[in-house]
Order: structure tokens, then C-alpha cells, then sequence
């Protein structure tokens, strides 16, 4: 049996996540761990629920990190929400409205789907007509921007409806934070959850979650106990409350979490405005050279997810052997489809660190000089200019 | 609002976890994410996998970390092992136990309650005589080592009667793991969960698990799904199985993982064997300085853990004003009392990279300076010496 020290190629992440981390939040993450009752690791806990709320846009003083990934911030949504019987309303254009679904039966509620088709946003009529057909309906679940299929939909009109019909919305923010306009506030969105590793760029396994105030009031009228002891909203909350009544839940990840606070004070020092506004500026220029190499993006202009691009995998090309290449020979990372759009897209993201300029040529470099040796039917020889001109405000 | 990086305090662990985390481990963690898909990293986890059946002393293929801390771990054993209905026998001796039981009852099973003191093992005959009064029972739970209290039970002897009356066992190994002898396999153990930030001495927010035979058996005829998505086994296992059939089901906390790989090679340079002589010597060299500085140590000697040793706060003595005076002055940490063992006693940890001579000598030197100086009834001057007696092989 090998018992050797592990010592990972370097990528280059511009996949679905997760995205570069910083050398900077990598340092903060190797600091000594202290005990989790140290006063200094509450004094850290604080400042992460406060960078938290500026992230999200929220007062809500529920808002602090899961000590799990994405899945389990989605499940803490979901378990704390949903009571057995509860018609809950769940709207699937991609994977992960899949696993919204899933969390719902597994609450005892009864799951009415709202479909739309893979790379087009939740359609709000369609989810309208749903809720006058289903008055008994408490809950809405969506998500903002689909990993899978790299489209964004209209939380705030979607929200709308929702509460409009007396229901609450949990929306998923796993990819969208960060990286586009979350206004949890604003749109009083009720329960959200994130991931640490998209546009944070911070290392997966944290998933920052925020819940409004009627959100707090249903938990709190709740008849039967949280399925989850490990997840109960109630319990965590005396964990991660106030420093005068803290109660021991579980052993907090106390070095992930340095290094979540880290990627926060990154995100708090750019600006939000500014991430969102670069997210936008390299999503443009990526757009820009694949479609003057001659590839498709298969998503509409208005529903684009600057973070994650989605692009169509020329006929008669080897989709994962493109792939592999750009890792074996560019240790560069990009991503496959996902569920049904296995084998037919690439997803290439431009997630936080991983959204720069630098990234954008590279990406576009070796996509020409890959798919160009495979013998696809793309133009050669234009990409790189064409993002190099929106990248000079040239369009 | 604050936007300051976080530099945390060097502090010495010697509470329950978690314990000092060694350099090695610490730089392995920093080390760049790569991509949860990326080959390297599926070797990494072929990597974790057989180390965690070395640590765990099993061949069970479901052995794998959990992407959460410990009270994830357990509630996946939990939440994969019991449907509505079930009787389930939990022996309680402590806070872990409560919290087993909590499990239970949200899992919509009937929790069959076997009460010992608080500082006790469990007693055998009571585990037998409640399965007799309950032969509807069909699962035992127990915690090996508590944490809130410090003793030990004995694991193989309450397996063996939970099988005797047709029952699985889940066992707590949180404490126990690379502290002290743990058998899966030659205890058949059918459940097991423990945490990475005890003796393994990692980084806490991974919960190792490992699942037997007859358990899986069970999980693969379950009637009704799995409470939660994010801890049923069945999907678990297809994302940590062959990595020809590999499927994704959540982002793992690659950088923790780079963690806790290190910590299971150094575990595996040392030998478990070693690492349970030296807990065991370490914890000798503590008591005998403890008690020659007049202390008591309430958990009967041959069920004492020797990575947490229980220490009663001697009459008169403000038990928290010693603690915040050995982490103010002295950066040193040991732990409270927890649940009724609150403000009663304090939690010496030698665990992991925490047990050495070093700290038992540092710790003894610091009780004995602070216990004196608030007055506390000690003799004085001879804890170190008689340590060192033990340390060097003279007692």
C-alpha cells in the first residue's frame, strides 16, 4: 500500500467549478488551526457572517456558511422549509432543479415540477399557471443560474410570483455569487444557498446560506423536528448566534473557513459591482472569439451566465478527447455537459480568479490549436483578436 | 464593516479536538485545488480510501470520508440504517449519545434508552437485558470514546451482544481512531463514524466512515429512500467508488482532502500500533503528574481514554478563570466540561500531533503555575518529575 505525500498537478480551473484559488486565500487557509471556541475564532465567525451579508445583499442575520458543500446547503434549505405534506413547487430547466425535486420527496412533500428546456431560463408563466393550479402550494424552489446548462433566470420576477401566491422561494445562488447581481434583499428572497468554490474562489466544501425573515418565522412554527440533526437551522444558529449564547452544534472546518474569509475580503476589497462588472467584460470577450472561431453557444444572448459558458461541441468531434488534451498537454480545465447534455456541450467557466483576460486568450489559444489538430470545422487564426477587442472596449 | 485578513493566535490544542495540526499537513492543504473530476484527484481518493481501511482496521470497500464533520458521520450512519419504525437500542454515557439518540428520533425511529453515569463505560448487562425486554430491536448504538466524559467502552463486547440478539452495530470512533485500538473488521463493527480533527490530528470537517457487509446489506433493501440526498451512502458511494463508474454527486472538499491524506500518511509512517503506545505512555506520564500534583481523575483507571483525560476542578477554584488564564498567558488550550459535566471538570487532550512528551510536561507546568496562583488546593513541585518518571520507563 503507498503511503506517499500527494503532490497535485497545477491547473488551470475553467471548469464548472471549482475555479482558481488565490495564493492569498490558499496562505490564510494553512494558518494554525485554534480550537473552535477560541474568543479569536468567534471574532472570525463574525466577520464572515458580515461579509456574508455584504455578498448577498442581505441584512438577514441568518446568514453564515453550511459546513458542507453546495448539497448540503441545498438539503439545509430544503429540510428546514419543507414539512411532510407540503406542496412544494420546483422548477427544473437544468441538473440541479433535478436534485431540488429530489430533496423535496425525501421532506415528505409532494414536488410540482415546472419544466423548461435544458439552457433556457425558468419560463414565469409557466410557473404562474402552476400555482393557480396548486393553491395549496407553500413553497418555490428554483435556481438563479443553472451549473448544468449555463442559462440565468429572472429570480426577482420569479420571487415575485411566488410570494404573490402566498409562498415562500428558496432560490440557488450556488453559481451566481459573486459573479451576477444576487440581491437577496432587494428581491426578498426567503432561503438561499451558495458554494465556496464558484465566483468566491475559495476551496469547495462551505456553503453559504442566508434566510429571511418569513423563512425564520415558518422554521420557528414548525410542528414536527428537522428531519436533520446536522442541519437544523434552530441548532446552527445557537452555534453560529451571538457570542453571549453560543452553544457547541458540531466542530466548525476552522481552516476552510479561514480560507473562505480570506476569499471575502478579497471579493469586499474589489468591490461587488466591479466582480460582477469583470465577470461581465471576460464573459463578452470569451463569447466574442468562440463565435469568430465558428462555435456555438447554445444559450440565448439575454440569458448567458458570464461565468459559465456553454458551447457546442462541433460535429464529428471527440468531445472528451478535446478535453483531455487541453488537461494532459495545457494542464488546462474545462467542462464536460452535464445529464442530458452529455457529449454535446463544453462548459467553460470564468469564475472569479478565474475570470481574468489571461484566462480568456489562454482558453481560446489552446481551444484553436486543439480543436484545429482534431480536424474540427472551426475558423482559425480570429478568436484571439476578436477578445482581445472587447477586452480594449473595442466593441 | 471590517475587511481585514485574519491572522489567528499560535495556540497549543490540548482540549478535545481539535489537536495541533502538524506543518506537513497544514502545507498539503495549501497546496493548488485541482479539479474535483481531475485524475489526480481520483487518485487521491483510491489514496484516502485505503488508508482510512488501515486506520480503521477493515477491508469494508465503503470506507471513505464524509464531506461534513463528525455529526455528519454520524447522522449518515443514522439516517442510512434506520427506517420509520425501527427500534434502536442507544446506550448513552455522555453527550454523544444524547445526541445518537436525537438521531434516531428524527429518523422516525423508536430510541430504547440503556442509561450509564457520565464517566462510566457502558455496562454490558444492560445492553443485554434491554434487548432482551425489546427483541423488536434491530440496530445497537454506542460511542467508543465519549468526548464529554473520557471513558472508554468496550466496543467488541457490545458488538458482540448486539449480534447475538440479531441487531447491527453503529459505533462512535470519533475519539478513538489512531488513538487507541479500533477493530473493525475483527470487532465486526457493522457502522463506524469518526472525525479528522481527534488523534488523526487533520484539520476538522471530514467525518471517515466505513460500512460492513451486513450493513450494506441492509442500506441495499431499504423500503423507503434515504432521508438525505446528500448523506445516502448509495450515492456517496457511486461518486468514491471505481473510477470507471464514477458518478457525480457532490463537489468534494478537494483541499481538505489534500489534508487529511497527509495526516493518514504520516498516521501509517508511524504505525498505528506506535501511535497507541505513545498515546497510552503520554497519557501514563499526564496522570501520574496530575495526581501527584493532588488532582483527581474521575473516570475508573482501566476505562480512562489516554487522549482526553478528565480532570476535576478542585473545590474552590474558578474552573473557567484557569482556562482563560492558560490561553491568555500561555496560548495553551484545554477543554471545559460539556452537559452535566459542565463548570465540574476540565478536558485534557493528548491526541494526535498533540501527544507528546512536550505537551504533557508544558500542560503540568501550566496547570501548576496557574492552579497555585489561584489559590487551588495542590501540592506543588512534584507533578513533573513523576512524569518524567513515567516518561522515561522508570514507573
Amino acid at each position: 500500500m503507498p503511503a506517499r505525500s500527494f503532490f497535485p498537478p497545477r491547473r488551470i480551473l475553467m471548469g464548472p467549478g471549482p475555479s482558481d484559488v488565490p495564493p492569498r486565500v490558499l496562505a490564510a487557509m494553512a494558518q494554525p488551526t485554534v480550537g473552535h471556541l477560541d474568543p479569536s475564532f468567534i471574532e472570525l465567525m463574525d466577520s464572515i457572517k458580515e461579509l456574508l451579508q455584504y455578498a448577498f445583499r442581505t441584512d438577514n442575520p441568518l446568514t453564515l456558511p453550511v459546513s458542507g458543500p453546495g448539497s448540503a446547503g441545498m438539503e439545509a434549505c430544503f429540510v428546514n422549509l419543507v414539512q411532510p405534506g407540503d406542496t412544494v413547487v420546483v422548477c427544473i430547466n437544468g441538473v440541479f432543479g433535478g436534485r431540488m425535486r429530489e430533496n423535496v420527496l425525501r421532506c415528505g412533500g409532494t414536488a410540482v415540477v415546472v419544466e423548461d428546456e435544458w439552457g433556457r431560463p425558468v419560463d414565469p408563466a409557466k410557473l404562474e399557471r402552476a400555482l393557480e393550479e396548486h393553491p395549496e402550494t407553500s413553497l418555490v424552489a428554483f435556481v438563479h443560474a443553472e451549473t448544468s446548462t449555463g442559462a440565468r433566470s429572472d429570480a426577482k420576477e420569479l420571487v415575485e410570483i411566488a410570494h404573490r401566491h402566498d409562498c415562500l422561494a428558496i432560490v440557488d445562488t450556488v453559481t451566481s455569487l459573486g459573479g451576477i447581481p444576487v440581491e437577496i434583499d432587494a428581491w426578498e428572497v426567503d432561503a438561499t444557498y451558495s458554494g465556496s468554490q464558484k465566483c468566491l474562489s475559495c476551496v469547495p466544501g462551505l456553503s453559504p446560506v442566508s434566510f429571511g425573515p418569513r423563512a425564520v418565522e415558518r422554521i420557528e412554527s414548525r410542528k414536527s423536528p428537522v428531519q436533520s440533526w446536522f442541519l437544523d437551522m434552530g441548532l446552527v444558529m445557537g452555534y453560529w448566534g451571538s457570542a453571549q449564547r453560543r452553544a457547541y452544534h458540531h466542530t466548525a472546518p476552522v481552516n476552510a473557513l479561514y480560507a473562505l474569509h480570506e476569499a471575502l475580503v478579497i471579493l469586499r476589497e474589489e468591490g461587488l459591482e466591479n466582480a460582477w462588472a469583470r465577470h461581465r467584460k471576460n464573459h463578452l470577450a470569451l463569447c466574442a472569439g468562440l463565435e469568430a472561431m465558428g462555435l456555438r453557444l447554445p444559450v440565448e444572448e439575454g440569458a448567458r451566465l458570464p461565468e459559465l459558458n456553454v458551447v457546442e461541441v462541433p460535429p464529428g468531434v471527440d468531445e472528451a478527447a478535446v478535453r483531455r488534451r487541453l488537461l494532459e498537454e495545457l494542464s488546462l480545465e474545462i467542462g464536460a455537459g452535464l445529464g442530458a447534455l452529455a457529449g454535446r456541450v463544453w462548459r467553460i467557466g470564468l469564475m472569479g480568479a478565474s475570470s481574468t483576460p489571461r484566462h480568456v486568450i489562454l482558453c481560446l489559444t489552446a481551444l484553436e490549436s486543439v480543436l484545429g489538430s482534431e480536424g474540427a470545422p472551426i475558423r482559425p487564426g480570429r478568436a484571439v483578436e476578436a477578445a482581445r477587442n472587447v477586452l480594449a472596449g473595442q466593441k
